[in-house]
């Protein structure tokens, strides 16, 4: 049985910025009856389906909407999987590795919506990344810490500001299991949550009318 | 008629880096008891008890620290009350802008935490300045809300790894009297508040034990 409502409109266009990461993989675990476009650092090798990107880059950002819309038509939603953090104490932390999460988490996510503002559908939407640690630090995390807190804030805010009825999220998952073996020795008391509920996050925020809104995933 | 209890130890020496501005001399109100040396931009053009300091240059801040030792002694307390933002909507902020707001009111604060903690004495505290509009966001805001929230964040997080019972916390206040007449304009519905009641946060965060908390100071 079915109540015959579906709470979507028809296929959208769906660019998933980060497609190769653990995030990203689990952002598309749900997108299956959208049309994907994958895009990520190194690019997938001449594939017209994965194009290469570095967010920290406004040009190579607002290249890649352009190649977009270029190759495969105008697009409907955004979805940032990707923002590189430097783990270590706050007191060993160097300036260098304050400026690179900064660059990529916080100022390569802003890019993202930055450019993406100038091409993205009416009633379009961009969903970005933060992160648990915000809400749970651990140590060596303060860098991701910050810059998450930093991206909730930035999406509860700018969520106004958007025209065309255009929406943002964010999803704040804590480790998803994909990656829980690179993560377990850093993180004692911390649950894996399964990357198909990261998955079902993205999902939600892709389809459903809710905007400046963080969409938290933890066990 | 009193309690006869003293909620604080003896005389501090307190830095109060933007000293000259709006906040830093409401966060002067409450300090009478405590030795108070001031840090500006410009200094105070050889006075003693007022120096000078650029918060976005880790050797100015350094050097900073270091002077206030050679010519006062050690300090207790630092109390951040600086940070640029620039103000304009989303979609017209420039990258400019964006590096600017972010070197000045979220690096720049962190710088002076990050070079304060290799001089300040144990028990010390860390008071940083973030603004209520990562709570109540309002047009072109967005650069001063999302360096709020990440400040708001670090300050929380941070708390954990400081050592020697090191403190820091943030006042996060709304626009307060003194300045209502530049804001005013851009604030519509905002009620400021007394210089005086920043002041009272201020202090509470020196003498107190609070660690890892952000005062809201608003109406």
């Amino acid at each position: 049985m079915s109540l015959g409502i579906k709470n979507r409109q028809d296929q959208k266009r769906v660019i998933v910025i980060g497609a190769k990461g653990h995030i990203g993989q689990a952002a598309m675990t749900d997108l299956g009856e959208h049309e994907v476009i994958m895009a990520s650092r190194r690019g997938g090798g001449g594939d017209a389906r994965h194009l290469r990107v570095d967010i920290t880059d406004v040009d190579s950002v607002s290249t890649l909407f352009q190649d977009v819309i270029e190759h495969h038509g105008p697009f409907d939603a955004v979805i940032s999987a990707v923002g590189h953090c430097e783990y270590a104490d706050f007191e060993s932390m160097t300036n260098d590795q304050w400026a690179t999460t900064i660059a990529s988490k916080l100022v390569g996510q802003m890019n993202v919506v930055r450019e993406g503002l100038k091409y993205i559908r009416e009633g379009g939407s961009f969903t970005l990344i933060s992160g648990i640690l915000n809400v749970k630090p651990m140590p060596k995390g303060i860098a991701d810490a910050t810059t998450s807190g930093a991206i909730d804030t930035f999406v509860k805010c700018v969520a106004h500001e958007l025209p065309r009825g255009i929406r943002i999220n964010a999803v704040n998952p804590t480790v998803i299991e994909s990656a829980w073996e690179d993560y377990r020795d850093m993180m004692p008391g911390y649950q894996p949550v399964a990357d198909k509920l990261v998955g079902k996050a993205f999902r939600r925020c892709v389809d459903s009318f809710i905007t400046g809104q963080v969409i938290f995933v933890d066990a």
